[in-house]
């Protein structure tokens, strides 16, 4: 498939949902989105750059925070409307602190908290 | 988080966007998307059920194909708008055969199959 990102379905924002893993571990850190922008300048520069839907703009991994994504491989589903980055992360993947955003385990009829915070969220936005 | 269902952030469809990945081996299966009753019979049966949004219908993951995912375990981001499961694959999770939908690696501007058809799937779509 040449020419992949006019083969992306994106929704009808523009957007596609992007899953990061780290490359090594397998974690799964966070799910995101990407515009073709976004896409295109992670591809450029080898570093994650997503799109922040509350903010509306282009937003590079760690860019307050220090916690960047380096980008080790992109891959794209089946039928084209999802990708997952397999990525070295810098530090935690979670404005929390946490390693990742998917720290809360389903237990009956609540989520309970089920990782640690690493790092001081104080510390990553001064 | 008690009540977790009521503090899902559904989006304007009434869907969250789910990643499901291989328990034990870390490895990113597929990623779809359920309504509030798909979670909770997936919850409840322990059998995954997504959204179908194509066929605007539950999907019982398997259902035609016999490649069933059994839950291991429900997690939620940070911001509620996102599933990850830890799931037990039977066979394969992608429709083509392939253990993970996530077969077409990037490599400059093109996408290239990256993994074997492991089932032909016209054995699994009789």
């Amino acid at each position: 498939m040449t020419g992949f990102l006019d083969a992306i379905a994106f929704d009808a924002q523009g957007l596609v949902p992007v899953i990061a893993q780290q490359h090594d571990s397998g974690e799964v850190l966070m799910l995101a989105w990407m515009n073709r922008q976004a896409i295109e300048e992670t591809l450029a520069t080898g570093r994650v750059c997503y799109w922040s839907r509350s903010r509306r703009a282009l937003w590079r991994k760690g860019e307050t925070s220090g916690q960047v994504q380096r980008l080790i491989e992109m891959r794209l589903d089946c039928d084209q409307d999802a990708l997952l980055l397999k990525v070295d992360q810098t530090g935690v993947a979670c404005h929390t602190g946490r390693r990742s955003c998917f720290f809360h385990r389903v237990e009956g009829e609540a989520a309970v908290v089920a990782a640690p915070v690493v790092v001081d969220p104080a510390t990553l936005y001064k």
